[in-house]
């Protein structure tokens, strides 16, 4: 039986993390880091400073691997997911098989909260069902929409209204759009709506040294988040960025 | 102008309080304790706990206030609801002003999430058009609904598809149900639904000793679950529960 945490290690500040985040990582005797992509060494060291931070002793591994990408060209969304996450159950499988001794415990530091948009659980389930013995235990973190909303100081949902969080991708099936928490939004799909009762509150790199903070009435401002976060994207060479649509009362 | 913090402490578990939060705990000189109802005194001890375990020298004031109550048999719920936080804007502004001097900061502890289902941001925010100069901080805080999530090593969302959070009473306007997280249900919307391809993760008292996790096919379970709450509320004089509905694959 092999013990694998998985911890939430919230947005990227990393006073945002919880204590027992901290004494889950004090358990854990190997790190496997796997990331891809332009933002992969940004999140690699983060993950190395939140490390050091809390665990400044040392007494761990580091394992660290490229996660295979997904094909972004596959015209069936859902499937080319699962061929993806198949891919990466086998290789998440060979790690902890080769990596792991009996006695260690190995741990996933995950951005944000591991329940959300993360499908590293979904893997060890995947990894679990081709016959490897998982003790999982799984240790919420704070979200990157949480952040969002704490740093413009507004509440996520309205009286008894409920909140609907998404990939942006779905942005469009919704009908009227209202208490939207927009995530993984790559092609600027608040742009399209042309709403004028909608109010957006955006933020890139929520909670970091790099924090940008923009909101105000949709069709106004929409134009302007456009540019900045193109800039920004290309400065950093990567860009983190959520945001949540409501019409205003 | 008064300087006022927001921290969200997560859903119960001392452990699930993030490092930030700690450190606006340490820059706070005097803390609000309000709450109302049954769950009052060991909402209050609660509280007292982590500000024991947390702030050990106890350097700080405590100022403990009985919330009003909500007019629960009012026809008109939003309308309820805006006339019992303007009752409690006026209180709280009483209070702030009454127990902050100069120099003095102010704190909330509130469980869970501070953007979730919390209404203080929403009264400091009346207190604030009341004319009342604040500056107010937002700390995050682990909500209950990614408690359950972990305790039951689910994700939140499936691949690509939305989330959403929201009180019972809106439950029976969702069709059809999915992904559906219900907050705040004191009457089990749940059992009232008959669709045989729901699936629920329910539970009780999340991340405390008195932790109740039950999960299951919805027809199967639910006559248990309402059984098992109710006993649960009576010992305890009250119940804090929250689950996720799900479409099985």
């Amino acid at each position: 039986m092999k013990h694998v945490l998985l911890i939430g290690i919230g947005p990227g500040d990393p006073r945002q993390v919880t204590y027992e985040a901290v004494e889950a990582m004090q358990r854990a005797t190997v790190f496997f880091v796997l990331d891809k992509g332009a933002a992969k060494n940004e999140l690699v060291h983060l993950r190395r400073t939140i490390l050091a931070r809390y665990l400044p002793e040392g007494d761990y591994r580091l394992v660290q691997v490229q996660d295979p990408q997904r094909d972004a060209d596959a015209g069936d969304y859902a499937g080319a997911v699962r061929a993806w996450h198949a891919q990466r159950a086998a290789l998440y499988a060979r790690l902890l098989e080769q990596e792991m001794a009996p006695g260690d415990v190995g741990a996933f530091l995950l951005w944000g909260e591991p329940g959300l948009y993360d499908s590293t659980l979904r893997i060890l389930d995947l990894v679990r069902a081709g016959g490897v013995a998982l003790a999982l235990t799984v240790i919420p973190g704070i979200s990157s929409v949480q952040a969002l909303a704490a740093r413009h100081q507004i509440p996520l949902n309205r009286i008894g209204e409920p909140l609907t969080i998404l990939p942006a991708r779905r942005l469009a099936e919704v009908e009227p759009v209202d208490n939207v928490a927009v995530m993984l939004d790559g092609q600027c799909a608040f742009a399209a709506l042309d709403d004028p009762g909608l109010h957006i509150y955006w933020g890139a790199y929520v909670g970091s040294a790099d924090e940008v903070l923009i909101s105000g009435p949709l069709q106004a401002v929409k134009g302007h988040i456009v540019q900045v976060r193109e800039q920004l994207r290309q400065r950093k060479g990567w860009i983190m960025d959520t945001y949540l649509l409501r019409r205003e009362a």
